[in-house]
């Protein structure tokens, strides 16, 4: 893959935004290989991505180190990281002029992605096969679980299978310990490929647009559990997979996708989880995808898919 | 199109059940064309619909009317139906045997359909433009709207057209209305074709698995009013249409046919609402076809479509 | 709709091309609402659409006149069109440094479209309808057809309705005449909405990327006559459409869209016919539609579609 | 899964079959689970599945023995195969009466399929991971593939891998010693998995309607080599998959899935090869699961799949 650098922006909108953010890459010597802009017309939002080869590019990138998973930063990385701060230096002049809450990645740094599983494996069997085919452009330092049954396809992979359990009891030390674990392999985002234990909201809080979740229904359709068994009560014709980031409400968090597969009266509950584990692979790979190349932008709660 | 007659048969699963029918249909001298059943295994109950030539039947059939819109005789038609008795009093014994609720329906009947219209024309229209181009082998006697808007296109396809207009004060006196227009033209079914009226459960009962209904969600997402708002407002990735039987409870009725379409953060309310159209057109019109053609059976709050 | 300015270029790909354009409409006062661009690596081209709120453009586009209907102006329109003198004479320089072929559109003007259509009438009854209810921005000063057939619905939309008769032993008048009826009423583009009759090479090379046809196959499947019996006797198990510009080769001109749909062994020829004719009139609807708001581009025998 | 027994028959249509062979199963204490059928009116061919539970039936149907890969036989299975010899003396009357080809299952035989790979691995992994996770209720005796390529994954699975090189000087060799392996591991079917040899007219005769493949074009477009390569250079919209029965004719066997996805400018060659990835995971999956399910029956050079 080209090496590329991605300024993602979003800010009021304004007049002059495009012109300046363009300008700026350009005149730093940058090549502008994709841009795609959105300006939200109710809410006066303006959103941009910029991925532009940064070959000749004038400014010093090499200290930008999006591992740090501090999400204050993320949110509004600009002057605070100071792994940033040449580019920031130069581009600080145009974000306060906008109000810009800016983000810049490297595709030459690979993300680090934490894959929490239960038992159900196949979400994490197509997640660690893209990864090992070249799909998905990350690091994968960790796979945490619940269960010990995933192990050996972990162990296929060559990646560190940790197994956290998890009861009513010891709610409070699981999440201390998968802390330990994050604090410990850093990760960039965290993905939760069928993982059934509910995380808490200070730990959630902790990683805003930073956990993908997949469901396993059409939001905001069937939220909450066994969304395929009440889609047959129902007698639907249509079932399906939504991934989102997760936030403290359940299964409320913004959709990043979103795909169906028609049923019929000869599918039974089995037909329709069975048909639900493609459209789940597939829905949340796509997710992540697209997360990993910095092609999702947040607005109030939903997500631009630039 | 080819004279062909339609048994559907709903009765607890049993052995020997398809091979009575079968039986019974070539002993009187019909050609079974399509055969389509499906045994539920949860509830225990089969369903069976047979299509034959009836050029060679022994049986008259003259007397088939299902013009008469008598909802108690629709749903158990067997000994009730006067006009039935010649075919009945063959098929009672088995019907007797397996405790088979039965329908039988003649494709040289054309069925009657009223549509009930307001301002929203795209489904009339279509509707219109499918049954003039041999598409909805129906006969259509009357379109309801409370706006004379729609009278332009009506006349155009020489249908009649009856404006009941609906006030708060007069839902009452529109709904007597709107009876004895029914009472007068005979329908064999009725389709809300964006109809922005509530009918009373008063109304609704008596029509049961007679009106047809298009809801511009994706049910049971977004159930009631202003559905392509509260989508954009979610930011669904997509967004989806659904055709149904009217029931008393809104929006829960038996579900016919739905389908879906992508719309992203490029489109408005308003792109939703054009995209929306198209499906609203298709769904509606796979529904009325499929109850034209009977092809829908009912088991509990689902339909099958054979 | 709001009224906006389209500038469309294409050109070499080469730094500084969004910077450039972003800043000269910047410059003038313009404020962009959408700006998408594709550079496509393979062949060194640089595409970019750019769509500009023209309220406090300091340069006077009154005189942007896209009813012309001159097709070498519409390829090179920079410093041809007269009518764009104010708007080139400020853009030249920078289309000259980056060799930009370049248009200029405004929403204001209403393009002109004529239908061709002989019997089949389902795409012509469905871009009146959507011309009515205002999903398709544009005027329709005239519809051609080989038959008097779908007259009565051109007067139900009001739309003049021209009969041009095509027998073998005519078709070099009946093609003079159509000319002189384009020649008339100047359209912007032409739409063959199933019009069974060849354009010569000469007529057809005179519209480049100005005539819209609906191919009732999904290209490059199914070339020429009789697509879908073609498709029964192969067995496929998907029917699509395709909509393109044409060009002197049968078929093969640039795909602006294709949609397809599912069938079975129980879809008989002519279901394949109905099922066909919903998709066909939505992807050749989708393609007007993308037309009429000056989202195509055309590199080599392909389309990017903004 | 619950034990079945599975009838596939097709003749000539004509009064009486359906009432037969529901009569027939009935008789003899069978309990129908699933009935299907399909005339086809242009051929004037009758097609029927029956699955019915075996549970009570009162012919020893032990001997059935699938595994026996001899093709003269399962084209015309009924008297030639001894191993149906209880159930063939039963149903002989019938399907001499009506000239039925008939063919009988069992579900409780797992029928052996032998796959084929080269070194593109996803449909070998796709399949692998469903056979494992109980999705395809087959055995897999061997996988054959032209590399070594993809050993690592089957031991992982714990499934033979027979590697056999195949060079332009050695292709009479290699298939011999394919053969070989055939005889020793008597599959019931044979699914090419992205193998990309070519398999002698003699070799493909020999199981007709027992070889599957995937191919990654939507057949019959882009027959042949590189179909993503020459699908980008079209310039089309949508990209498909096709699996069909491998004939003597390239891409030209009985199809029996197709599906699409769609692409846009933004997709260069290596992205449609990406997507394609899916599509052929979920067409070939389909396509053997039906087969596995005997779901899939032949007349001429199309599928009905019941």
């Amino acid at each position: 893959m080209k090496n590329s650098a991605i300024l993602l922006v979003s800010c009021p909108d304004a007049k002059g935004e495009v012109a300046s953010i363009a300008d700026f890459v350009y005149r730093h010597g940058g090549n502008i290989l994709h841009a795609d802009e959105h300006a939200d017309q109710e809410s006066g939002l303006f959103l941009m991505r910029v991925e532009f080869d940064p070959k000749d590019f004038d400014i010093d990138l090499s200290a930008v180190d999006p591992t740090q998973f501090n999400p204050a930063q993320a949110v509004h990385p600009g002057s605070a990281r100071t792994g940033l701060s040449e580019f920031a230096k130069h581009f600080d002049p145009i974000a306060e002029k906008f109000q810009m809450t800016w983000r810049l990645a490297v595709s030459s740094h690979r993300q680090r992605m934490i894959i929490f599983v239960s038992k159900y494996d196949h979400c994490l069997v197509d997640l660690l096969y893209r990864h090992q085919s070249g799909e998905l452009a990350c690091d994968i330092p960790l796979i945490i679980s619940n269960h010990p049954d995933n192990q050996p396809i972990a162990d296929f992979y060559k990646i560190p299978y940790a197994v956290v359990s998890v009861r009513k009891d010891n709610k409070r030390d699981s999440e201390a310990r998968i802390q330990s674990l994050i604090d410990q392999h850093r990760p960039d985002f965290l993905v939760l490929a069928r993982y059934m234990q509910i995380l808490s909201n200070e730990f959630v809080n902790r990683y805003p647009q930073r956990i993908i979740n997949i469901h396993h229904g059409l939001l905001p359709a069937f939220i909450g559990a066994r969304p395929y068994h009440r889609a047959f009560e129902r007698g639907v014709k249509l079932i399906g997979a939504t991934s989102h980031y997760v936030t403290e409400v359940l299964d409320d968090g913004p959709i990043i996708e979103q795909d169906v597969v028609r049923v019929s009266h000869r599918d039974t509950v089995e037909d329709l989880i069975r048909k639900g584990r493609d459209l789940e692979k597939m829905v949340l790979s796509r997710a992540v995808r697209w997360h990993i190349e910095n092609r999702i932008l947040l607005y109030g709660n939903k997500t631009v898919v630039f």
